[in-house]
């Protein structure tokens, strides 16, 4: 089996990744990245995943260039989190300029130092509609484009894996539940406390994600549901 | 006139872009970037560049990014920077894998978080052979996904501005000498010492392209031409 170099938040979706390529035989890295976001503790179940699977952390420090970037709920503590629901036109508070790109080209760096042919996101269908750079038409986008930038030091066939492209969220609960990957030790909230708000977009996306797949959701929320 | 970010190292060829589009009417602010290159000097040269233009200047600390993809001669202590022409096969030694993807990627972020329409680059001809991602079809992809990536939140018709994609460097040379760039306040060596070392490729590609161009070169190098 070849290798891949997965990015992981240690959030519900990226963790899931991680379990599901490593179920797949993938000799795997994991990658995390540290732009100054306000929930940067989402990094230590990231790394928790890695301990769990016995496989390689590395945490790329990206706060000079998150600072650069700040005017987004998610860096710039002068910008409120939005809550509601995550498709909201609110959202848009939450869109780092350019993040995934730059996020997938450092992956991209790492994963043609490593010699793996594979760079792994967990981008899905929920994150569409309120960021361009987790379409379909991005990932096809950026793989080419790696491909080219890489030409000659990279393998022929590199490729970016994104396997929940085209499935929601609630399904991603789904797959982990059939993988016993341990929910718990996630991380989606936005703001970073103690505990998920539980009325962030990204935690109430959360919730509505364990109640549509049927799975017990084992988060502790600071709030009960709306 | 509208506005640019503009990469600049401190070298010869993206101290005379910053020249060129200034002399255009670009409002411009110059970004550097430290990935722990061992010729961190340069970026001096680009702080000096932005002070003669009288505009903003930011350095983006990636040297956690070029710690993950060491092995370049570049980055790399442990491995020798390669002597001789700039596009011999050794140099390949000086490859950081998927460089200028990553550094136009964090251009392109801040350009969006700015507002600004266009980011420039001063890739030129003789980077193809040695550097994939220089060439005119990286650029032409990269300005493709780098809107795809932003849709909604970047100009419609941001791009990426390469006006020396199709120029050697003896015409970078005479176009600076035409605009009076002082070439002298450029640094080109990979070796960052006290002097240019007159020996590393670029050195050897620098003194060519003043040669080539007919024009007097201010440089000081620890070696005579060979």
């Amino acid at each position: 089996m070849s290798r891949a170099v997965v990015t992981v938040s240690g959030g519900l979706d990226s963790v899931t990744l991680a379990h599901l390529l490593f179920a797949d035989g993938w000799d795997l890295t994991l990658a995390s990245f540290d732009y100054g976001q306000r929930h940067v503790k989402e990094l230590d179940y990231a790394e928790a995943c890695a301990a769990r699977l016995g496989v390689g952390h590395r945490v790329v420090d990206l706060r000079s260039v998150g600072a650069l970037l700040s005017g987004s709920a998610l860096t710039d503590d002068g910008v409120d989190v939005p809550e509601g629901h995550y498709t909201d036109e609110s959202m848009k508070a939450t869109v780092v300029p350019n993040r995934n790109m730059i996020l997938l080209s450092v992956a991209t760096g790492l994963a043609v130092a490593e010699g793996a042919d594979v760079v792994a996101t967990a981008v899905h269908a929920g994150d569409h509609p309120i960021y361009p750079d987790c379409r379909p038409e991005f990932i096809s986008g950026f793989e080419a484009l790696a491909r080219r930038a890489n030409e000659g030091f990279a393998p022929a066939e590199f490729s970016v894996l994104a396997p929940f492209l085209h499935m929601d969220k609630a399904s991603i609960v789904a797959k982990a539940a059939e993988l016993d990957v341990p929910l718990r030790d996630t991380w989606s909230c936005y703001r970073g406390g103690e505990r998920h708000c539980g009325r962030c977009g990204t935690c109430v996306e959360r919730r509505e994600a364990f109640e549509v797949a049927g799975v017990t959701d084992p988060t502790e929320y600071e709030t009960v549901a709306v």
